[in-house]
Formats: structure tokens, sequence, C-alpha cells
């Protein structure tokens, strides 16, 4: 069996080829060719939750099964909030062929689901991308949005002075590219053309009034019932597009909060592999605001599993025929 | 982390403990103090059938999940039909604490399982254990059983002649009883106070009109929709007891199957946990017959799994202090 670390997902795993993957593993789900049963969530009292994610593309060589833990304590004990780990079964006989460290594939797929969706919802003439967080979500996001759109300037907000200064820095330095610190949300609400929310927010992060007509605001962070990243106010005035209607109605606060308060309706919602594949539409005009809420699926991990034991695969054998 | 393999399985878990364990978790969750979400099948077309079945006791030290993995064309690739891992988490931080192998303890909780429903719905005066099937379900059902009545014969039924002697002999060696191998499937049915149904059979194992008034039978195999051990005829017959009623409606043919055909009602279906708590009463007489289906309980491998980890723990702890 494989033990495939974090490293090992980073050096096979371009960027260009997740958004690929992504986009691909929405179009087959809404083809109905790939398996993304709901979610199981089972919470211990007083301790972890814990998410059960299993998926499959067909005619792929694996089935992965995400087991996502989160515990917002853990760092009190020096471990991190949430704990992923990818277990992978052939497809045909069942037996564990790999387990993958699951937070770089995951910041990464979630990122590669965002640029598909920015790619296809956005104008092509934004110019500014604005960041609300700065953890490993908002590090993948900058340079998996600036392989769909040219920014001349990144705006970031995080409420803590010290993070966001770090962030600007090292994304300026790793990505080329000016990033701007902003010491209020409204700023960055305000002045942006594509927005990311990659936060753990329990409560709106920016007043939605504020946010530019044409603008496309990608809602990544916080997705469970009671959670919510972007106001009402913003969702009435917004095309809502998410990862998965089922999931959306089931857990994602951003999208049932709206609903119950009757500012959006369930008919009105699309979801992105149907815009993909073309049996939605999202009509455009320059005054439309849109807004994708995702809270991630088992079948982009599926995908992107997939391919990451495909690359390693041959490299074992490779190994194995030299020793 | 920790690798319990099927020997460590084997070696910590004696049998009347798994009884006790078994019968504790069905109790405990009867009583809202578990947690046994709903299985998740995910099927791969032309490919294996994959459960995710996540468990938690609450206030143990532990959740696991188990996954199965099953396809009946394994054997012509020598791989067993059924492969089982359970991984374990830490309930307060979700690090993953041991990867178990799976086989002999799912074989143990199931055969636990039928102890303790045939200890409360049976007679105290029976003699005669029939058992369908010679697999590893079977092999530990007879010693768990052993422990909760005083058979004086077993009668064992399996299409095999070959396989159905070989199971004899090394039951008759082992615990020293009497083993009778049975050409036909009747003279089970007719003769046992007490039958087990261990198979992989998709259509009823027996004649449910043969069964003696008083008897008792456990199905503890085939459990999917379109599967049946016994018929509608006995389950007509019987006052039927299942693990969980959730799940018997969403999945074990033996239940469905008689209430779709007007045989059984819904609301005459009783669960072990609430007859165990008191919350249920099965009233018995002498012309009796009873039916305990059981398709597998997540929430009893979480337990188990806890208890053979806690043995180990100190194990492990001692080997580290002299290392």
């Amino acid at each position: 069996m494989l033990h495939v670390n974090e490293a090992d997902v980073k050096r096979l795993l371009p960027f260009p080829k997740a958004i690929d993957l992504v986009r691909e593993a929405y179009v087959r789900l809404a083809q109905g060719e790939a398996a993304n049963p709901p979610r199981v969530l089972l919470s211990v009292p007083g301790g972890a939750s814990m998410f059960f994610m299993p998926g499959h593309v067909y005619g792929q060589g694996s089935v992965a099964v995400k087991v996502a833990r989160v515990n917002a304590g853990n760092p009190r004990v020096s471990l991190p909030t949430v704990l992923l780990t990818i277990y992978a079964y052939d497809a045909t006989t069942g037996v564990q062929v790999a387990e993958v460290e699951g937070e770089w594939l995951t910041a990464a797929r979630t990122a590669a689901s965002t640029a598909v969706a920015t790619d296809i919802l956005a104008s092509k003439s934004v110019r500014v991308l604005g960041v609300f967080g700065t953890g490993m979500e908002a590090t993948t996001h900058v340079p998996m949005l600036m392989l769909v759109r040219d920014f001349d300037r990144i705006l970031v907000y995080s409420r803590n002075k010290g993070k966001r200064e770090l962030f600007a820095e090292k994304m300026s330095r790793d990505l080329g590219i000016t990033v701007v610190t902003s010491d209020s949300p409204e700023r960055v609400a305000r002045e942006s053309d594509v927005i990311v929310t990659a936060t753990t927010s329990n409560t709106p992060v920016f007043d939605g009034s504020l946010v530019k007509a044409g603008s496309h605001v990608n809602a990544i962070g916080s997705a469970t019932p009671e959670a919510r990243e972007v106001d009402t106010k913003f969702a009435k005035r917004s095309r809502v597009v998410v990862d998965s209607i089922a999931q959306a109605l089931a857990t994602y606060g951003d999208i049932i909060g709206p609903i119950r308060e009757g500012a959006i309706r369930e008919s009105e919602i699309l979801e992105l592999g149907e815009i993909l594949n073309g049996k939605m539409k999202v009509v455009h005009r320059a005054s439309d605001v849109t807004l994708f809420k995702s809270g991630g699926l088992a079948v982009l991990d599926a995908m992107i599993t997939d391919y990451v034991l495909g690359k390693l695969v041959p490299q074992e054998r490779a190994k194995g025929a030299r020793a």
C-alpha cells in the first residue's frame, strides 16, 4: 500500500492540471458518470466532528473516501483544526491501495473548483481580486485564480494584522503580483471584481450591498447549516450557483439562511456541473452579481486522488525494478 | 498509529466479553448514548460495492469507521469476497489512532449479537442448533451460541458436502460437541430449536413452514434489498426482531419483502436494543416462533474496536518503556 504525503501531492499535481481534473469531475457527475453519495456526519459530544466522504468517477481505477476530523480546540494541543485523510481502494477488488494526506489535496481541489466557477461566472475584464482569510485555502486560491483571470492587484483582509501582512508579503514575492492589505472588510468588498471568502467565520464577513455591480463572489469557507460567510442581502442580489444543490440545501448556511428568509428560491439555484455541461445557462447582465457557494464534493477528491496515484504507481514500479 | 491484525483481535477479545460489549452497545444506542448514522453505499459499475460505516459510543476514547468492500468475483483472483478494514480516530482530536483488520472482529461481533438476541428470544430448553453455512460467521456462531444455551447437538447444512464435513469435524473436535451434517436443508429446519442462517444466499434457504413451534431463527447473512435467507411464510409466522428498524426497512430483503407482500407490518417489528432496555416487550407463547434479522451495526464495531484498542495501548506503552 502506498503512503502518499503532502510533498508527493504538491509535486505531482500542477495547478493547471488540478483545474482540468476538477472541471471534468463536475461534468462527469452532472452526466451521471460518477458516484458522490451524501457525506455522513458523526459528531462526538464535546469532541471532534467527523465527515465521511466517499466518491468515485466511473471507469477510474480507484474509489476514494476522505475522512475529515474537525475540532476548533485542536490548536490548543498543537494540532490542526482540520485533519484530512484519504483512503483509496481498487475499484474492482476493493483492496486498499493508498492512504493519502489530504490537507494540500483538499486546498488545491477547492481552489481549482473556485477557478472553474470563476472562469465561467466572472467577467473577462476583472482587475482586482479580494481575499478574506490567510490560511492554506487562501494561499492556494490566489495562484489558482491567476490561471483563469489577469489580475492587476490582490486585496487581502484578515482580522489578524500580522497574518495579513505575512500573507501579502509571501504572495507578492512568490507570485510577482501587487498584494495590498486592507484593515477594513468594507474596502475589500467595495474595490474587488472577484472575491473569495476562505474563512471559518460563522457570520457574514462583509456587507453585501457594498459589492460592485458585475462582481463575482466565491464563498468557499464555512459550510455548516448555522455558519454564514455572505449575508442575505448579497444572496438576494446574486445569481446563485453551488457545487451541489442537494448538499447545499442540506448543509450550507449561506444557502439555507436566505431560503428560510425568503430572499432566494430553491428553484433559482444553479449547479456548476449543469452549467459546465450546458444543461443550465447563466444569463449575464452588466449589473448582475454572482455567488458561487461550495462546501466541497467527494468526487473532486476521488478524481484527483486517482490522478495522483496514477502518477505514483509507475514511479513505485520503477523503484521496484531498480531495487 | 497502531496496526492491529486478526491475531491481535482474536487474542484480545474473549467471546464472553464480546457478548457483554455487544449487549451494552445495543442498550447505549437505544438510550440515545451512541451514534450510528446510516451507512453509505457506493457501488462501482462492474466492480466492488463498498459500505462506509462510522460509529461511536458516547464517552469512549475512539470513533471507528468500518469500510467494507464486496466483490463476489474476488475468489477468482485469490482474494476474499469481503474485505473489511476499521479505522479508529481519537474522539476528541480526530487523530487516527489505529487501523484494524476487520474480518475476525466482524464475525465475532455478529455472532455475539446473535447470542444476545438468542439469549433473550429463545426458550431456555432448546437442545438442537441448526447452522446454514460453513464460513467464518458460522464458525464463530457455534461457540458463541454455546455460551448462552446448552445444546446437545449441532446440525449443519451447506450445499457443498466437503465443506460441511470439514466444518462438522473441526467444530466437534474444537468444541467437544456432537456435530451432524445434513444433506437436506429441510431436516435442519425441522429438527432445530435454534437456527442460524449465515449464508450469502439470495433466495430462502429453507421452507419456513417446517420450523417447529417455539423455535428461534437468526438470519444474519445476506442483508441487501434483493437478498432473502428466510421466506415470507416464516416471517409471517414469527415475532420479528431486528438490530435496527431504520436499517432493516432501508436494506434487508428479509424484512422489505414480507412487508411489500403484506405478510408483516412495519409497526409490528421490534428492535433488539429496545427489548434489552425494557421499552419493548416480547410476549412468548409456546406456539410462537421468533426471527432475529441483522445486517450489522457500525456501533457494534466501534464498541469492540474501542475495547481492543484499550487492551493494546497499555501493552504498546509497556513495550515503549522497555525499549
